[in-house]
């Protein structure tokens, strides 16, 4: 099943240097990143912190591997990997196929 | 099924005017646009853009017109059209279900 | 189930009143909130606003309660509520269905 995977990053390097190794890598066809404010409890204290968000576009077979490259490239302990399914237009879900295929190519 | 169309546009120009026509034909309720930097793959190569993402709020029965209108007006080949489904607060849920019935009306 | 509930309140201040509210009462774990641009339809009419877009991390068992503090606290006469599932990093949903248990703890 193809599908969005919703990522949180503290900043736009991290984000984009884990956006890059996933397309790079064939984990997902396309990145979109966006800055938000977050409200969260962390420890018992209602924490709020400038983050970025990311809609990682793949198949739903990536999500180990995914997990797997976000957890060793990003700076938190936890970080936010969920993951919900999605239909679409034809032509373009094929492309997020093809390209959310797993086979690295060169940088 | 009501849910969100989302759709991810070149600039907020061609964005508005796509978000503009679905509302006054009533292909959607309501529609909302936030700027995103992309990363993804476009013919073997890792480009980095800056678009427009849509949450087109909507009944899934219109989602053959959104694409039809979506490809007239869209500055892309190929433009990223994806769908998933809501449940939600009825009131609000009857509201985007009487304006996503899909008969135009005067701008 | 653990989810999504999406809503988009009048402004930041209203938004992140009603983010920290969530939080402190554990009806969510964490909110996500970003700036969009909305057109949409109100009594015949197209209209254009700025708006805050809040992704709430949270239960499905916790919606009502959610939709009850939402509409207490908003500026709106009927926010938009919207709700979708998520599956994601064990870990990380431990985490949201531990803080979005109901009870409510010293803000």
């Amino acid at each position: 099943m193809l599908g969005i995977v919703y990522i949180t990053a503290g900043n736009m390097k991290n984000a984009s240097q884990i956006a890059r190794e996933l397309v790079s890598k064939r984990l997902a066809a396309c990145v979109n990143m966006f800055p938000v404010s977050s409200v969260y409890r962390w420890k018992e204290e209602i924490e709020e912190d400038n983050e970025i968000a990311m809609f990682v576009k793949t198949d739903s077979s990536r999500f180990e591997e995914i997990t797997k490259l976000v957890k060793s490239l990003h700076t938190y302990e936890m970080p936010a990997i969920e993951f919900w399914g999605i239909e679409g237009e034809k032509e373009y879900l094929d492309w997020v196929h093809v390209n959310s295929s797993g086979e690295e190519t060169k940088k």
